[in-house]
């Protein structure tokens, strides 16, 4: 029996609320002169009280060893196995600016970028060209014709950085990227992956022919790469499978994106805790809200060990604010960006649930990496937690008798 | 390669003697005075040195977050994947009551119920009348014609709950409850869940109606209600798959029919450590004995802490005058029964695993969910537990070479 039937087969209403919240690449790596982590150096005085109360544990995203993109991260969070359930950066990038996809539209992601008079790419980024140039542009592409039997839709996303979704019979979306990751030489022409994806290859070169022609005249952003095709495929949504009405409060697109794909309303908030917290108590009417907070991946990114800590903090006193309107909260990353490496990788996440069905399991009373190694909650795969908190919460009955 | 079939491959004989000790509902939550569990109060030195010199940890039962029935919860500790092997209530009754089923026989439960006059029922278990009256009933159901291509057997379980086997060709027991689990209304109708079960909801239809008549007249148990319909597929026995000849010491028909499921011999209990301790002496010519205690699962569904400590400290006392004739011993529970939710529970269960093969972890000696988390089994999925129990035995070869 298929894992998400499995689950399925055995949700059940409770009056229970759920806090689901996602500090953005959470894990980190020892400081060389302290041995703490990032999380383990910042004051967390919400997130220590939840632990000691509640279950900790480690979170493995994906499987073993894989550093994943938010996009996997986030669908296992969600509790979907993420071999199974994959999604293409254009789709997430599609759903994240609401725009209405219908199963088996081909979506991708444009970067705006500089070409010289050969053609060949100067910047990558078009100068990082801001909103109030992007935007318009991203408009004087949208409808581009590619004939009467497919439809070819451009929004913008942000800055330099837009989408295009192609809609129309058969289309596949198993196409490589345009962007070469280089400057110096030519984009790339999009090449089909598959032999049923020849088609929408060459509507997608058609595209970018157009598009280059429509903005020839433009200073910087004079051609656009294309990255991260996929076909939509819709996702069996968390009311489908739990019955749950989710509500989802996120700064940014990626996220709003991945929160749809799996049928949350979306409550779009500025990327600082007094938005966030006022937009939670907006979306209070709903049994399940998906917070999200980005500040700590971002500088994990940058590589800034003591900005990373100070949001940390932040997320910690986010967290204060609101959890008082939820019966179960249950904390984590959707992946490690330890500072050390400026990226995301694979190590574990640690993860706290807190609701009155809990074991505690004393520990230092802190919540940090070394302290959830000895976690009640065990070591456990990112697809487990979904159904972890459904159980504290209430929302799954009994299997079998 | 299919997960049994791979430990089947690997299956060998040895002259070790397993004992595989369930004790029902053991995993629990901590008292709010103290901070213990049921099993962390409970004096279980028996329990405390087994794990002190043996090896345990936290099993999760069947999958993450989910919450056990019997059934499924026992058929993973015998190391079948709950998922792959799902038997329904009416298959486990009628096995509980040494019914020798078939392949392809549909199996249900009946209670016996009361109607009024317009056919409603009045009280779903017919007053909970005793064996003595029960028994009776049964019998005057048993061999209810249904045509000459269908047999139809009734045996009595317990008080007002019986058991009905339907064998014939083309029998499919994807059939609804007829109970409606509410009084003033009248009992369901089997009903087909696919097409395929169309005929052998006929004739359920029509033995409930031919029970009727024969019921007509009794004072209190006039109707049936049909639940847990189910068709029989005969699991590959423990025999068959480690070569096994195992015996199941168990007081109630769920257990030893979960246990003649995978081919045990039963040993009928009284339900008191005496009896038990006795029968797992007779049974002492097998080489795996399952001996199920079910106390400490009463208790925890009646929500009284100090009477589940009680049981359990008697469920270490039985251990203690058993364990001496076993070479490998194994101690679990097939799900929690926290005394603070009245009910089954999807929380990690303590188990031990004792043989002269272990790695004994030091902990705080007591045998107890706070100190498994720490134990050098770690944390595993029930299933794992039966291939763990055959390596301490000496009972699995080496895979390749």
């Amino acid at each position: 029996m298929d894992r998400l039937d499995f689950y399925r087969s055995l949700a059940t209403e409770s009056d229970q609320r759920i806090l689901f919240f996602v500090i953005d690449g959470l894990g980190g790596l020892p400081h060389p002169e302290t041995g703490l982590t990032e999380l383990e150096a910042a004051a967390t005085p919400t997130l220590d009280a939840l632990a000691a109360a509640g279950e900790s544990g480690l979170v493995t995203p994906v499987l073993a060893g894989v550093t994943p993109g938010s996009g996997p991260a986030h669908i296992s969070l969600f509790g979907y196995d993420p071999l199974v359930w994959q999604v293409g950066r254009g789709v997430l990038a599609a759903l994240g600016v609401e725009f209405d996809l219908r199963a088996g539209d081909v979506a991708a992601r444009i970067n705006f970028c500089s070409l010289d008079p050969e053609g060949r790419i100067t910047d990558r980024r078009a100068g990082r060209i801001g909103d109030q140039i992007g935007a318009p542009l991203a408009e004087r592409l949208d409808g581009i014709s590619l004939g009467d039997s497919v439809q070819c839709s451009v929004r913008h996303v942000k800055q330099y950085r837009a989408c295009v979704v192609f809609r129309g019979g058969g289309l596949d979306g198993r196409i490589a990227d345009t962007d070469p990751q280089a400057t110096g030489v030519p984009p790339l022409q999009p090449e089909a992956l598959d032999p049923a994806a020849t088609h929408t290859a060459a509507l997608a070169t058609e595209f970018i022919d157009r598009a280059r022609e429509l903005l020839s005249g433009e200073p910087v952003a004079n051609g656009v790469t294309l990255r991260g095709f996929d076909s939509y495929h819709p996702f069996p949504s968390l009311c489908e499978l739990y019955g749950l009405d989710p509500g989802a409060v996120a700064s940014y697109p990626m996220y709003q994106g991945v929160a749809r794909l799996v049928g949350m309303t979306i409550y779009p908030s500025k990327d600082e805790p007094d938005a966030l917290a006022a937009r939670v108590s907006e979306a209070s009417r709903h049994d399940f809200v998906f917070l999200h907070y980005k500040g700590t991946d971002s500088r994990g990114e940058d590589g800034d060990y003591d900005a990373k800590v100070a949001e940390i903090e932040s997320a910690d006193s986010l967290l204060a604010r609101v959890r008082d309107a939820f019966d179960v909260v249950m904390v984590t990353g959707d992946h490690s960006t330890p500072w050390s490496m400026r990226s995301h990788s694979w190590h574990p996440v640690p993860v706290l649930i807190a609701s009155r069905h809990c074991r505690p399991h004393g520990g230092d009373g802190r919540f940090g990496e070394s302290a959830c190694v000895q976690g009640s909650l065990g070591h456990i795969l990112s697809m487990d937690i979904m159904p972890l908190v459904l159980a504290h919460a209430g929302k799954l009955k009994k299997f079998g008798a």
